[in-house]
């Protein structure tokens, strides 16, 4: 249903998945023809590759809304995907957790988090491989076009898999388990790799190095829990939605500077390196603003749009529960608004002190409105923003493997959204991260109209392959 | 399925339909006993009154959601208005209609307004009935007790129905019927009686000679017509969410006072007679704010809230279109957003400046935020206000049916929501129009839980059989 998440699953999972296919198709080549040939067989069965795809593309689910139904599809494709390992000849262990306690009530089942393991050969480095299968379960056979193969010994690297259900809706229980498992599954791990976001070009491959955190508040006004009719109580009642539009009014200026005092005194001053890697990013800023659609940007140089997207938080106003939003014409005056709204955090910004300042700041506004209604604050999520080292081993892998199969250097960047696994898996496991993207900048994930090209999606799928073989050499 | 709508109807139509029935079950009683008698019908028979009520509180309509099953519910309920009035006698023209053109584009039947005639006798004054049937479909049989008679000698007046079934969507191709029906159904009409509102008390009985008139504004800011996700766009773009809570943010002060300006230099000062009025107006202001669940209201003696309910235009923000209004969170940015609010406009105010008024108002703010997006500012709703002269002689003949079936002086009072037709009639037939409700204020119209009291319902009944009669006299 929805293509980028697919898309960031099959620019990961399925084309890891079917590049390991491959990988044990071959019998016994030799080691230095290895990657030759995992090429030829990926160009071979690319239409096989797109075809399994599609089927994917195909099947609806959803983390984020909290409805049973969707959470069942969630739930079918953890087992699909347990299944698919298991035919690869990977072990793969289903850990069940305990149901998620909505704030309505409600309490939901949380679908399982898998880990897997293929491979087991001390001597090699182990690479462990997060993704997510949220919004991706499979409604038909997988169609295996051969029979399952067992491990050979051709693998240059140990793979690991830890794969969830619930990354969209915050990542359930996932921070929990990995604390648990550190000293188990995670003892022989070498490396992370995540692959769950875009290049900042069409052509020029990119690695992550660092993501924005989140946090996200919701803000009520209430005065009673009816609405009220706009003709009877229009003039004499302070109107809940007079005090939340101030209240968000209040949050970012037009030029998307953020008013909450203090809330830029955690940032770090941009360093002379860093400037230099913004210099050298492939980013076409006519490119950019034509394929997002926007007529005009806030900033018109590139080191000012990338600033702001990786080093500078933002703020956003997503949109108010319990006012009058259907088409057509109502004249409530709605009794009890919800205004949502969330902070893009940058590496250095503390969680805490963000929420403190926000809720100061809301505080302080209506406070200064002198209304009878009541307000509420609270932060709803908040996730940690995320930075590597760059120059861990990984990096330079990846970079290598780059060069093999794209004949280019990466675009050294980070991501303007929140990929908070990165930041957990860092910290609790003291693991190097990496974000190996796959898809191109005008992928449009999130948004309607999102795609993956066949051309990532193929020569992603290669990548992988390169960087397990220059890994194995580095290690 | 909405009690106030069915109880606005119910209140009015169905008690004058029950009476009627009952005035012609009454075989040649004196003219001096018809009161009495018919007084002692509706007591005796008011079990089937709510029967009947409740048969049509269960039935679901609604003219605002332009959805093609809620309008052939409307069509329903026209029909079989139209056979009851048949059944009692009256000559009934159903008055077909042209489409409505939507916005979207899509096309919805207007349901016909039906126009009859009961009574057509010279000597006696006729008195027209407005009513509307949103809402109010009818599911089963209406259960007629009786077979239906023909129109007896004893009623003292004669009556014209004019219902529509589109008044909540804003009284659509209304005005135009009643300018071509101006000199031939309207031109015997002495008066016009509407009854579609509250009283401002529990207990004292209403007149009510002015309505607030309401003007509904649609104010769109677009960035593009996709949205954006706030981590990979978040911080570089002029964000739709932002400009619009800031343009509705400039609307309306945390005291109620709208920031537009020039918006209250058209209003006319309060008379000495007036102030005279407002002091007599049985309003306990604590029962009041306690029936209503607010804490606290923005004034706090019944003079003051009072005007700023009926003297004083009002400006609501109902809400927000194309954001995020969902439970649970969602990190988008909205791509374009519509912005919803009226303004309840006073008697001499002029639809036509407060547009401009309010346009240029938003062009400034929106200009002064220096936005790459596009606003666009439409008035989708213009309902004049209403203002009528109680010296009548309806009104007073109204007072004295007051006295005779409840003991009292009806409050004299003014309406803060909007019935639009009142202005229609009287500005394109010139007769007296006059609104005569039968709920009391805490009945809740339009919010959950709206109700209406059994008393209300069958002393109104009463209230319409003293009132034909003081009428045949006075006229």
């Amino acid at each position: 249903m929805s293509f980028w998440e697919v898309g960031e699953m099959a620019s990961s999972l399925l084309a890891l998945l079917l590049l390991l296919e491959g990988a044990m198709l071959s019998s016994s080549p030799p080691p230095s023809g290895l990657l030759e040939k995992l090429f030829q067989h990926i160009d071979l069965h690319q239409d096989e590759f797109v075809q399994t795809l599609k089927e994917w593309v195909a099947i609806e689910s959803d983390s984020i809304q909290p409805v049973p139904r969707l959470r069942r599809e969630i739930f079918r494709i953890m087992a699909l995907a347990a299944d698919r390992l298991q035919h690869l000849g990977a072990r793969v262990k289903s850990v069940d957790l305990d149901s998620q306690q909505l704030p309505d009530g409600q309490s939901l089942p949380v679908p399982p988090i898998l880990l897997a393991e293929l491979g087991d050969e001390p001597e090699k480095p182990t690479v462990c491989f997060y993704g997510h299968l949220d919004v991706q379960p499979a409604q038909q056979e997988d169609g295996w076009l051969t029979d399952p193969y067992t491990l050979t010994e051709e693998l240059p690297v140990n793979i690991k898999f830890i794969l969830e259900g619930m990354e969209e809706a915050g990542s359930v229980a996932l921070e929990e388990l990995v604390r648990k498992e550190k000293d188990s599954f995670f003892s022989n791990v070498d490396y992370i790799v995540i692959s769950d976001n875009l290049w900042i070009s069409r052509r020029t491959p990119a690695l992550i190095f660092g993501t924005r955190g989140n946090s996200y508040f919701m803000v009520e006004v209430k005065c009673r829990d009816q609405d009220f009719h706009s003709g009877t109580f229009g003039g004499i009642l302070n109107e809940p939605m007079a005090d939340l539009v101030a209240l968000l009014g209040s949050l970012v200026d037009s030029s998307g500077h953020i008013l909450i005092p203090g809330i830029y005194d955690q940032m770090t001053p941009l360093t002379e390196e860093e400037k230099k890697m913004y210099e050298t990013i492939d980013l076409d800023l006519e490119e950019y603003q034509n394929s997002s659609q926007v007529e005009k940007f806030l900033f018109d140089t590139k080191e000012e749009l990338l600033t702001h997207l990786w080093r500078y938080p933002s703020l956003s106003i997503h949109g108010i529960q319990g006012a009058f939003d259907d088409p057509g014409t109502k004249t409530v005056i709605p009794g009890r608004v919800i205004g949502k709204f969330s902070i893009r955090l940058v590496p250095h910004m503390n969680l805490s002190l963000v929420e403190k300042q926000v809720k100061q700041h809301l505080e302080a506004v209506f406070s200064r409105r002198n209304s009878s209604n009541k307000m509420a604050v609270s932060m709803v999520i908040g996730l940690h923003p995320w930075i590597a080292n760059i120059s861990d081993t990984q990096y330079l892998a990846a970079k290598r493997a780059i060069r093999t199969v794209f004949g280019v250097e990466p675009d050294m960047i980070q991501d303007g959204s929140t990929i908070p696994i990165a930041r957990t898996f860092q910290d609790i496991t003291q693991k190097s991260v990496m974000m190996l993207p796959l898809g191109a900048v005008d992928d449009g994930e999130h948004a309607q109209n999102e795609k993956i090209n066949r051309w990532n999606y193929i020569e992603g799928s290669k990548l992988f392959a390169a960087f397990f073989l220059e890994l194995s050499k580095l290690h």
